[in-house]
């Protein structure tokens, strides 16, 4: 029987306790060495698209449709069989994409960079004016937050709702300080809780009155196509929404292949209108004399459109929703009844957002890594890896086996039940 | 029997130009339709790769030797036997090198980018300082200084000698005008002059004292393996010697694979040492979860060793030699006895770069164009395309066939004579 921990008066914790650190010294004598870190996929999934790699090969024909050899320098801005592909995919016009190499995260960075060097709509430089600031709902992703960083950028978090940022927050900071310059979104299956960005929102970050003339939407569709259930989550289009409130210079739209084929060897996408496309077409223009359209056309012969797309997306699917199953089941078992955990139960994506109680998550994740499961770091779900609680955890369910990822949620649930106790009986450092 | 136009009387100069017009007219009525704008390889060269993308399929072995699955996320500066490969051709310390994607321009572009944005050696990042001058040898690669325009850094022109830069003027305004802070330098077979830094440019270059701590030299080492004869020249080492100077912050190097594999779908690669390479391999770190690993393995079986890598640049040798052989041939026979034109007799690379008489260049091209056959747009080698006495040309002999060949450079001599001509007879806009 499930007891809550809520309840328990300081005698019973000690029991509880000392019972529970029986268990985990157990868990820590079978010397695990697992990584519930990062969302990476797992190799059957990384199987799926071996396939891919017989596309192209000494005897493949290397004419695009528009005659040029592919294997050589040119056509800066991405094949255009690529951008018919993604455009049949997402239903944004090709027209408006650049496809870039292996990582949609450079694309990202190298947008920002782009702002901080020439600034946009006859602003300053970012990086000569005073002070930029980002607005970063969290829980959110941190590599987004380590850009920021990295180009001194100023990180102000917005708290999450159930359908997204906190929109009140966002209109309001938006129309008052002109130095928001931006914000990152992961509008679909947001990581790491799950959600889906409703209408309304959307609706809303497309009307915004920035102060900031130069203010930007870092829209990181990286979800886009990995629902959990085999109906999808629609998300009101960003790019049609803004250019209808005539703010079609605000967002910036990023997809990649990297979880739909191969991690290291995928393709981004990168899609905006107006200046945007154009400022950021010259500087890959200037930057590059390319990206790899080898591996764009290996890609658009193993996807080939966007029904056989599904099909692929359905097998990655059968291996991660078991996984997913697993993880809220034992989550479901150990804390539907004890209160000092809540979760998401998310309908896409990578992960599975938990929250422990305040002050617990450093010492959830530092038990849990002792006994040898590697946990994503608590905090770094926040900007400046501060976690104003210290409560939230990053559960990454895809990359271990199904055995392995059970031991460890059950590593997990009895090391969120000691960090607990040791709180209230105050064994904390 | 040739002409030597400098010593002809102005009627000699219109019968000659009424006889040469009839030959252009001619030409243009070929209808030819040929570029030798870019140092782009002709498709024997990279049928020569083709066996490369056969090297990595469905059933290859995607471990490294760390255990680490190529198809996933991680190492983020390059598999370590990748390393070891470059190391070997170019003598480099393996650990001193970053392996990148498909494009060393996007690594020299994200390296200033990085000054721009961080500075170095505790110095003001360059984007806070009031002006950033780079030196730009030239004639050079036209790419290199608009990644400068790009940058909004002020470039100033540095004459090339027959052994590398004018030395005595690099040495001087790097020691006296602190706002230089960079140099750009294809040391070997240089573009398009096809010259060979000498070892005692080399050892000026380690042994600068510049005004500016933060002062960078740009080492595009692109045609390292582009011998055209046999016999490779040799380089002295930058980082080496700049080591011994102790002026290791520096040189940051480049390499890429672009005209070994394929100019869209190779590898490049950036070594460099101390704070630069902490520096930078950061900067990667938070741009990218990694490059493209299963190119770098597609790569590394292909190429396999030093030895391998040798008999494969003979390969693109014996289709790349005859080519100049023509080129030099037909400027021999047209203008050994009529010096209006002077040229080099490169030793490696891609280009014949030549020059007309002051004020000739543009008509040059100009004339070439309007008969089909496209060249490097005049002024191009030189920073913002201007070409102080209008003479330069870059001849990109590697990208037509060799028959194509003999009637682009056979229209390129005409339009040079008719060039002068018109010039001497006022004929010019």
């Amino acid at each position: 029987m499930v007891k809550n921990f809520l309840n328990l008066t300081q005698e019973e914790c000690q029991r509880e306790y000392d019972k529970l650190i029986f268990d985990y010294e157990n868990f820590k004598s079978k010397n695990l060495k697992l990584d519930m870190s990062r969302g990476k996929p797992e190799t059957r999934q990384l199987d799926l698209s071996l396939k891919m790699l017989d596309e192209v090969n000494s005897r493949s024909d290397f004419k695009t449709l528009g005659g040029i050899d592919l294997r050589n320098y040119g056509i800066c801005d991405g094949l255009p069989e690529m951008k018919k592909f993604i455009s049949s995919v997402t239903g944004v016009d090709e027209k408006y994409f650049i496809v870039g190499g292996n990582s949609s995260l450079s694309m990202m960075f190298d947008a920002i960079s782009f702002f901080m060097i020439h600034g946009s709509r006859e602003q300053k430089p970012w990086c000569k004016q005073e002070k930029i600031k980002f607005l970063c709902p969290a829980p959110g992703y941190d590599r987004h937050f380590s850009i920021c960083e990295y180009f001194g950028i100023e990180m102000i978090t917005v708290k999450m709702n159930k359908d997204g940022p906190d929109m009140d927050f966002v209109e309001d900071i938006t129309k008052n300080d002109s130095s928001v310059k931006g914000i990152w979104c992961v509008p679909k299956y947001s990581n790491p809780q799950g959600i889906v960005y409703s209408d309304e929102v959307v609706k809303r970050f497309a009307n915004l009155k920035p102060k900031a003339k130069d203010f930007k939407i870092f829209w990181d569709n990286a979800y886009f196509m990995h629902d959990l259930s085999s109906e999808t989550e629609t998300l009101t289009d960003i790019l049609e929404e803004c250019k209808k409130n005539r703010n079609e210079e605000m967002p910036i739209v990023f997809y990649s292949t990297s979880k739909i084929t191969f991690p290291g060897a995928g393709v981004a996408f990168l899609a905006c209108r107006g200046e945007n496309l154009e400022n950021l077409r010259k500087m890959y223009s200037i930057k590059t004399v390319g990206f790899d359209k080898i591996n764009q056309i290996r890609h658009l012969k193993f996807l080939k459109n966007k029904s056989n797309l599904y099909n692929h997306m359905q097998k990655h699917r059968e291996i991660l929703k078991p996984k997913f199953e697993l993880v809220l089941k034992l989550l479901e078992s150990e804390f539907k009844d004890n209160p000092i955990l809540k979760w998401n139960s998310p309908k896409g994506g990578y992960f599975i957002s938990v929250d422990t109680c305040s002050g617990c998550a450093k010492e959830t994740v530092r038990l849990c890594s002792e006994a040898g499961v590697i946990l994503t770091k608590a905090g770094s779900t926040f900007p400046y890896g501060k976690d104003p609680y210290d409560t939230n955890i990053r559960l990454a369910p895809t990359y271990p086996n199904i055995k392995d990822l059970g031991l460890a949620v059950k590593l997990f649930c009895l090391c969120t039940k000691l960090a607990f106790l040791k709180k209230k009986l105050g064994l904390c450092n």
